[in-house]
């Protein structure tokens, strides 16, 4: 088992990643504080791990709300079946919830905790490779509005993440593809070295390669953990986090949440990040081809979805959580391992990067 | 005009209280650090207020919300129809919410505030002198279920409380009467010297007297500033500030919100809280008599309502966010000037309480 640590004040917790953590009672027992445990999850995750995770937790009140599968699902009505069953069961300040799946129920969960009577302790179980090497950490929760992704929300950290990589090998090729999208993001933000690395062991990823896995999500915990301790609220570096995701929050935005993976539409987001980097001038296109190359062998698509234009895209980058007092600032790269926020681009640039992707395909 | 300062690290702000502040726009600007605003108000105040306050932000990008006045719409759907203004406007994670109203309008206000893109500014400028002495400051926020009072909410801190005592003026004197019952409160469980003070200048304070109403504000305001920033998020000994609020919710949820004002079932509440303190040998029986003539003094319910029984407080009363795995705990006065929270109490005494105050009527 491998400990980082998210270095927040009173608010810091630690991350935990090793095989069969979620059999290990005595972990999970060592950072719930009183009696009650709400196990929220879905219909998808359930049926795999529900059982073996309450069984860790007898002699504790616990109950459990299983959500329909899916980022269609992640809305207020929803989150309010978990504030429902918390309610009906007459749970109190003292409780804690436990998410245990990927990062929808990860952001409902977080979100529940976050105002459920005004903030109880809540516990990262992630099951995916996104939500371990992503939503899990850092303290984002929330909720989904028909006007855009996330708008509803809390910055909340729970009490500690518990990563079991034995739960990625029941996970379907397409969502390891999706964890990779992420992984990618933070060896072309802020290590070159880590995406060398990558470069050479994309195989081995894919194929869940026991040593592998460990080895880049311990990485990618570390590279997000460094850059949320550094900025919490998001309020300057965090944003670096979204390389690629205005692009791919129009994609989801426009095809309907849940057609295409975060991940995938993260990957092809990143894809059109680069493209706009080299455009100014700032990455070479040889470094625009490894982003292309490593992002495509990865499994992920690198163009945008058949039949959206490029004004399908400015409709839903404008109401991006980047945008500033009306000016749209996207996550670029300075040069491979280096991003930056900025709205410094000429608005053409950006035109032409849409274009070029809308084309591609 | 005075200043407090609530001191809470990263999260102080000031609350100014005077007369005339709504019209000091240099005031209310000083808070606002982005270009958008939106003004929060119900359809009560608006048309006092509203114009007044809009007048001074000319320049800024302003739009307002009027929501139906009353705890009765302090909740999810209500609420919604702030996020959606929020969007619909495209307001970005630099826009400011200003709160202008009562006690319902700034817990939807400030709740709004933490969860509109993760969490935006806000600004309190409470016009009930319910709100002003004590809903406006300390963070709470939060929005009632069907299961109970703000079930739902966050802690979440404005940048600035602005009191404008003029604004007093247009309250009906059930609503006055309803703020004096938490200025009564902070007498009881802090300072018995403020106490009897306000039995020397109650009828003063019921009439408006400029200079004893801005007096009890002020002092009201210090010692919910203290009792908050020695615990934000009521861990411990912030509780204290809910003398009287177990029973007063008990009073709220069987009667259905809005039925009673908040501070007029504090009021019958706090009278419950004596009269447990006096059986449990805490206070003396003058003590007690007291705490209900001054509350009755200032023209508040000093018994249970008409037709409400002991088992419909029981009922009520097992959902309070003060009990804690399973154990109710109250807000019982240790001697006038001192409470404490506890749960160690025979359950015959709280039982005898009720009956009392079931059948003082």
């Amino acid at each position: 088992m491998q400990q980082i640590s998210v270095d927040l004040g009173d608010r810091s917790y630690p991350i935990l990643a090793g095989a069969g953590l979620i059999t290990r009672g005595d972990l999970l027992r060592s950072h719930i504080k009183g009696s009650q445990v709400c196990i929220v999850t879905d219909d998808t995750v359930a049926p795999l791990y529900l059982e073996a995770v309450s069984r860790q937790l007898e002699g504790l009140r616990v109950i459990s709300v299983v959500l329909p599968t899916g980022e269609a699902f992640k809305n207020w009505s929803v989150l309010q079946q978990i504030l429902d069953a918390l309610l009906e069961a007459r749970f109190d300040r003292k409780c804690c919830l436990l998410a245990l799946g990927g990062g929808v129920v990860g952001d409902m969960t977080g979100f529940a905790a976050a105002i459920y009577q005004r903030g109880v302790d809540f516990i990262q179980v992630p099951t995916t490779l996104l939500s371990q090497v992503d939503s899990s950490v850092g303290g984002k929760t929330g909720i989904n509005h028909p006007a855009g992704k996330n708008m509803i929300g809390a910055f909340y950290q729970p009490q500690a993440v518990i990563m079991d990589t034995d739960t990625l090998r029941t996970l379907p090729a397409r969502e390891i593809s999706a964890g990779l999208a992420e992984i990618i993001k933070y060896g072309l933000i802020r290590d070159v070295g880590f995406l060398a690395w990558l470069e050479q062991n994309m195989q081995k990823l894919r194929t869940l390669d026991a040593a592998a896995v460990i080895h880049a999500i311990v990485r990618s915990c570390e590279i997000k953990a460094e850059v949320v301790a550094a900025d919490e609220r998001e309020g300057g570096v965090r944003a670096i986090l979204n390389l690629g995701h205005t692009f791919g929050h129009a994609i989801e935005a426009h095809l309907g949440y849940g057609r295409w993976l975060h991940g995938e539409a993260v990957g092809a987001g990143m894809v059109m990040a680069a493209d706009l980097s080299r455009r100014l001038g700032w990455i070479t296109q040889q470094d625009q081809q490894r982003a292309i190359s490593l992002i495509s062998a990865a499994g992920l698509p690198v163009s945008s979805p058949e039949g959206m234009e490029v004004a399908d895209y400015q409709l839903h980058m404008s109401v991006d959580k980047k945008v500033m007092d009306g000016k749209l600032r996207l996550v670029l790269l300075k040069q491979l391992g280096e991003a930056v926020v900025t709205g410094e681009f000429a608005p053409q640039a950006l035109i032409s990067t849409l274009e070029h992707a809308c084309n591609a395909r």
